[in-house]
């Protein structure tokens, strides 16, 4: 019989529907491939064609803008916000609209073109978060900017328009609805009981250990209790951390490592499926609004990884219902297995 | 530049890049084709392969789950939900848990194979909305199942693994998280200003004009404010109604004009995309629980029409921070011109 759950940190119940009996090779698809021109605007050589690079990753004597480079992030050409003027806000009669003032940037995380972001060295994954960390940090001087929003997609059916492997940042004076929901269901918790809610799941996770998937000394990856969709997975600092901007150099090496293991994982049984990454992050606390304060015990960063194995359907899109025909124990276990 | 725009029903702020400018020939892709096998469940002289019927539209001589029906409603194989024993609720540490108790049924909509709901006649989308609601009105006697969801998927890309065309009903022991936070914000607008939020979008839109599609004298078809995602559209009842059970006779009709109206308009421009239809409508009035009571002008019950033209990405399924490059008054631009 299937199972509704609840997540408190996200709020919503989801069905879990173990007797459709779906494994891992019920999933498995063509792979992640995206389809697309053969002209990429992203591999080395036609470094002209995105808008100049606002970091790199290249040797000190390579000029911007030119090749020879391991990594570049450059403004987004295609903005879901911009960076124009002053924030305005207004009404229009019973609605309300702000001028989309933000930034949008994107990270060119290789100049190798068929890479994907479980192919990469744990040094080349360590130099792309320093990059994420560096935006992150330019990018909360402006008070203006509430939330900084990382995510990445692997694959078409993830939403990725360009197959070269990049991940995208969206400062926006906005916070994103999923991140306030966690945000509040966090604090609600710790002033009931003075505990973080992510650090009593992950204490609580460990000691069961049937929706865990691997750990180091820094990080924990785990299938949701209340997985939306098969084969989600959650890494998780085990330390009690509230800011993403505040991990140490020892941590920057254990998230490289947690992002190639759990990657690695769903690529071998899965066979490169498509997935998206969404960094749960504390909101920025140099922003103007008081609502977020900086209590520090009130939220625990975390990556979300989110394989796009089947389509939502209209429960799940038009009401947020969701059915996850793979408990996420029977990911787990597979996921432990695969390495 | 873009511009970030608010749901004051929905609650979230969407970005609405209309630089980009997509127009309607940039979302037309192979069609909503659904692949799957040559032995179709659905259709007539297969009835043996499904749950037997609990409703259906056939001769009166025609015996149940034979053929000669029009329309039938069986409960899903694939059950999401499942009436076994009586509805427990528990514990797992910090977690929470429920049996999967309540009903998951499907309605063939039609013995024809190959039509979709825009092709049907109104007479014949009016006996499939008289099913909808029979089936409601039987539900809903049971206190345990505060919430009867509606939905649709057509076409692949909205989640449908069956090409025949049905629509689908999970009476669920909870509230969905979308529906949950609408009746929030319905609720405290009308507590602050004594009016209905919906009543009151309808009247500035319908005024200013340039997000509708369509109307009759009863229902209107609007492009959201703040639409997520390109073509989105709302089918209203234009006079308050808390309960789409308490629809008359004459607002049936209506309905399955504004359905077929928006269905094929959508097919017109977008050459028959794949969409989700979700009914917005009230929670279970004889459920338990007393948080939701029957306030009447605390919630406007809409039907939501989700074309699914885009893949969703990181900052969309991760976040719930959608960024639409179609303004909604482009899109019921192009709808307005297409019939």
């Amino acid at each position: 019989m299937p199972e509704l759950r609840y997540d408190p940190l996200r709020r919503y119940w989801v069905s879990i529907a173990a007797e459709r009996g779906m494994r891992p090779s019920d999933f498995v698809k063509a792979g992640a491939e995206t389809s697309g021109g053969d002209f990429c605007p992203f591999c080395p050589g036609n470094e002209h064609v995105t808008p100049p690079e606002v970091y790199a990753w290249r040797p000190d004597d390579s000029p911007p803008d030119g090749p020879g480079w391991e990594l570049r992030v450059v403004p987004s050409k295609f903005r879901a916000l911009a960076v124009e003027g002053d924030l305005t806000r207004e009404a229009e009669g019973i609605f309300e609209k702000m001028n989309g003032f933000g930034v949008h940037e994107v990270v060119i995380e290789t100049p190798q073109h068929h890479l994907g972001m479980a192919d990469y060295s744990l040094e080349h994954l360590g130099e792309i978060i320093r990059a994420y960390l560096s935006r992150l940090t330019e990018l909360k001087t402006d008070p203006r900017l509430r939330y900084i929003m990382i995510a990445k997609n692997h694959g078409e059916a993830a939403g990725a328009t360009l197959a070269h492997s990049h991940s995208q940042l969206i400062a926006a004076p906005i916070i994103p609805p999923v991140v306030s929901t966690e945000l509040d269901s966090a604090r609600e918790y710790y002033r009931e009981r003075g505990r973080c809610l992510l650090c009593d799941v992950i204490e609580q996770e460990l000691e069961a250990g049937e929706r865990i998937v691997s750990q180091s000394d820094g990080f924990v990856t785990l299938a949701p209790f209340a997985s939306q969709v098969p084969f989600e997975l959650c890494i998780v600092p085990k330390r009690h951390q509230h800011a993403f901007a505040a991990i140490t150099e020892d941590e920057v090496a254990g998230l490289a490592w947690a992002l190639k293991d759990a990657l690695t994982r769903l690529k071998l049984i899965l066979k490169d499926p498509a997935y998206n990454l969404a960094f749960h992050i504390a909101p920025n606390a140099e922003a103007s609004s008081g609502r977020w304060s900086t209590l520090e015990m009130d939220f625990h960063w975390h990556v979300e990884v989110i394989p796009r194995l089947i389509q939502s359907h209209g429960f799940e899109r038009g009401m947020g219902f969701y059915v996850n025909f793979t408990p996420p124990e029977e990911a787990a276990s597979h996921l432990r297995e695969s390495l």
